[in-house]
């Protein structure tokens, strides 16, 4: 009954830490010191090497480390039938609905661009922007949490999704056809989408060029959502008028990527929501107890859908 | 039955033109072009020269431009009895309330933050802050509509007014002695006071010293609430954080006012709020019929609280 944590490149000891606070006696192993591999029933993985999870022949439980799995799913070569877990934290939550929040208000009220100002000393005061037509691209809980806030904020919120959601005060659609239609009157297109081979790419030129000429694009899914070329090209046209980015192809970011310095691109490092350590733990712990005891698992994943 | 726009140094052809919409036969006179002063009955102001509405035998009403009226009893001269408004505008309140949550969520975010590391093509993800109280000084209009935004965004909102208002889940205070208890625990302390004498430098070094260690200021009201010298100096000693600010005692701000290249200031050039011309021009023209027709004006000001 041995917990290993799978996480390369990453400094796990916290995550070490927060496990045995709760239970002294949790025996947890950290990659690639993994002793004899038949110990490992449960897996604790962050952008794990392709093929390594097979190498456990008693592996009961994958727990991601993050609200994510697109991560578990690039290895083609998973064992099957292993349940997968994902993290759904009220905090994170509300932390990613503040962002999408606080990226609105800050272009619409032109934080940024005052900031601007002030370095040179310059008094411009200009209208407020006036687009107030929100659409969510993705509705799990994230983007339900989004449109609540954006809503009672007073913003006209729709949101888009791969099968059916309804929620009050939303305008819903679903399905690839009506994708165009979603986005069709927004100044605002938000991607709140897990990555799947149905989402890889899909803010695309067919998407920017479906969009009301001007609209604003914010990133918070996962940089494979976006073919970059698409956006710099449609920038450049005025077909999109600026995007915020929080996630991209690779991270961190390349020191000669054209986003740094793009005046109509803002980005954020990752941050629009951090897992938070304790909070993962503490149903990572929960999830271990449910396979000892054979109980159902907390935020299981539907391998068929890809979230 | 004359309107007379007494605000000089703007460019007020937008005023005149919307009061036209509304009603081609209106008499509009621009200030300082009177005509005969007996004719004016009602007069719309910002920023007029001391002593001058007393010139005007006839007036009736005295229409502030804006939700603020602190500019009108800066003239100590004023006509007795001669009834005084404001605008109240549902779009200003809201601009305000998105303000104040934008400005909250940025500073929480680190969104300038970021954009200073973009500049510089520096990947630097750090956490959120968790700052989670904020106080907003001033329940009118504006202040209650903040709290049930910030409220409902999941921030521990108190309040504190010259008199007693009670708001749902907003922990209220009322009157001097209380001012201090009320900031105590903040992390955001917002002005939305109307400026009198009574709230005139009333963010100086006595409030910030009850202050939380490290709390954020935001100040939208007027620049008379805040004594400069000593948001320098508790910024300096580290007791405030930081501060963003709309309103100067100046406006614009002078080329060579330290707040401008201070790096724990961000200033906007007041533009939280903006008057709404043509919702402007329908309440004066409300409340010109009222004044015609004898009935009561709407949006009248208290002349004894001076608000």
């Amino acid at each position: 009954m041995t917990i290993l944590i799978l996480m390369p490149d990453r400094n796990v000891s916290e995550v070490v830490q927060a496990l045995n606070v709760i239970d002294t006696d949790l025996e947890v192993r950290v990659w690639p010191d993994t002793g004899d591999k038949s110990d490992i029933e449960f897996v604790i993985v962050w952008d794990h090497p392709t093929g390594e999870l097979k190498k456990y022949p008693n592996l009961k439980v994958i727990a991601s480390f993050g609200a994510g799995v697109d991560h578990i799913f690039k290895d083609t070569d998973l064992p099957k039938q292993v349940p997968i877990t994902k993290i759904v934290d009220k905090n994170l939550t509300r932390q990613m609905c503040e962002y999408v929040a606080g990226v609105i208000f800050n272009h619409r009220l032109r934080l940024t661009e005052y900031s601007e100002f002030q370095a040179a000393a310059i008094w411009a005061p200009k209208e407020a922007r006036q687009g107030n037509n929100v659409c969510l691209l993705g509705l799990g809980n994230i983007g339900r949490c989004a449109a609540e806030y954006l809503t009672v904020l007073g913003f006209s919120v729709s949101g888009w999704s791969q099968s059916r959601k309804d929620i009050e005060n939303v305008t819903t659609f679903h399905g690839e056809k009506s994708l165009g239609k979603a986005i069709s009157d927004a100044d605002y297109i938000v991607c709140l989408l897990p990555l799947t081979p149905n989402t890889e790419n899909i803010l695309d030129k067919t998407l920017f060029s479906k969009a009301r000429k001007g609209a604003y694009l914010i990133n918070v899914g996962r940089g494979g959502h976006l073919n970059e070329d698409d956006l710099l090209e449609a920038l450049y046209q005025g077909q999109m008028s600026g995007a915020c980015l929080d996630v991209f192809r690779t991270e961190p970011l390349p020191d000669d990527h054209p986003f740094w310095r793009h005046p109509k691109i803002h980005l954020t490092p990752h941050t629009a929501s951090l897992t938070d350590i304790d909070q993962a733990a503490t149903q990572f712990y929960e999830n271990y107890q449910n396979m000892k005891d054979n109980r159902p698992l907390i935020n299981q994943v539907d391998v068929t859908k890809g979230y």
